[in-house]
């Protein structure tokens, strides 16, 4: 049986989403926990995996599995074997054919700023301080150049194993609310760092250091080497994948 | 010279506002960072104590000191001697006759609810999680009981050493976002434990295991044996205190 997990994470303290043979990742703990429930060793597989300090809203994986639990068994059982920072937030049976990462149609990332002349003290893990003025309408016109499909390897890292760099950016916006700036970004699929990349150089144009255009300029040069540095992963969070209506998942992942 | 300060902080780590003789507090972390900036020992008086775990958004202390530093001065060199959980917001300079307890005219706290089935990952220093459906309308109609001014025994805490326990709510409101409930309560001033102790209470009857009514004859009854429990200390932020325009002081405290 297939069962497919709404997943909610803090990614201060992990060292990503992957388990990796050192560190503490939040795919190690979940498995962990779930093959506690189980009673027997369970993989499970993401929708979108996260760096090192970014944080999950609704990640999506699925499993397989022939204990006789019930769903609200799977999401008890599992919150009650993980550390605070992990809990999940829903269980729901699937069909074989669903995979958490090759049926996600789109992702959705959010990136949150402070904007203000003081760091961060409540909060100061989820979002990144930005001392400087942004000016939040630049930003979201700038952006808007990512609209569409396009050979994204000026806001590309090094380290990325993508077969190809062209993704589709479905939606982006930047707004502010009083000192908070969001930068929400939802494409097909993302590339390593592409969210932090855009970010950082996002934050160039709202300071006034680059003009508004720089941004498509960027995406046509496809040169990560002129592009602005990677924002830090604090101010990161990864809101989700989402779905065909078909497959009956939650609202929140489904469109 | 007198000096106003806004200071935000997250409580989770610390025993509490006040400065004793052992463990950390954020009055003795905040008088640590101002005496090195002053080079000579600085004491805070603070608008409103609060206790273990219980966050400020925008305290307001002030203190006395010949030293000569101009505002953002104050603000960036606190900043730098502060420990990432505490933050100086602004400094001002004000009339001697300015004292940061008696000159506010009431404070404002926020509590704020994960209404949910499962605990919090995310946010979890800043919330408090109930896992059974809440009536926010229930809790909100129930709650206007307590406007205007009364005697608030039933919500006073055993250890509290006011004068007196007459105090006036000024405003009350329960509201639902999502998954989110709200409670935010302004008063001239506070009981100990009245707004946790309120909540507790609250609770109860959002949860349908008390009349509307109860509320009002709690407040009637005088007897703290009789109300709610104490809500937890996690999910209460001291949103902070508001003073006359005549101090000048930014508008997030000034009335």
């Amino acid at each position: 049986m297939r069962i497919a997990l709404g997943i909610e994470y803090d990614g201060t303290d992990f060292s990503g989403w992957q388990r990796l043979k050192v560190d503490v990742s939040v795919q190690g703990v979940l498995e962990e926990a779930l093959s506690k429930v189980a009673d027997h060793p369970v993989e499970v597989s993401c929708a979108g995996r996260t760096d090192a300090g970014v944080h999950g809203r609704c990640q999506v994986v699925h499993f397989d599995s022939e204990a006789r639990r019930d769903m609200r068994g799977w999401v008890l059982g599992a919150c009650s074997n993980l550390p605070p920072s992990v809990a999940v937030l829903w269980a729901q049976p699937v069909p074989d054919s669903f995979h958490a990462r090759y049926a996600a149609r789109s992702r959705r990332y959010r990136y949150h700023l402070l904007n203000r002349p003081v760091r961060a003290a409540l909060d100061a893990r989820y979002v990144t301080w930005e001392r400087l003025p942004l000016d939040a309408a630049r930003m979201h016109e700038a952006a808007q150049a990512l609209l569409g499909e396009h050979d994204f390897s000026a806001f590309r890292a090094l380290s990325c194993q993508a077969a190809h760099p062209r993704r589709s950016v479905l939606a982006v916006s930047v707004r502010r609310e009083g000192e908070q700036v969001f930068v929400d970004i939802e494409a097909n699929a993302f590339l390593h760092h592409m969210v932090r990349n855009i970010v950082g150089s996002l934050l160039l144009i709202g300071r006034d250091e680059q003009p508004v255009a720089w941004m498509a300029e960027l995406l046509a040069g496809r040169d990560r080497q002129v592009a602005g540095p990677t924002a830090p992963a604090t101010g990161l969070t990864f809101i989700g994948p989402r779905y065909e209506p078909y497959w009956g998942l939650p609202g929140e992942v489904s469109q």
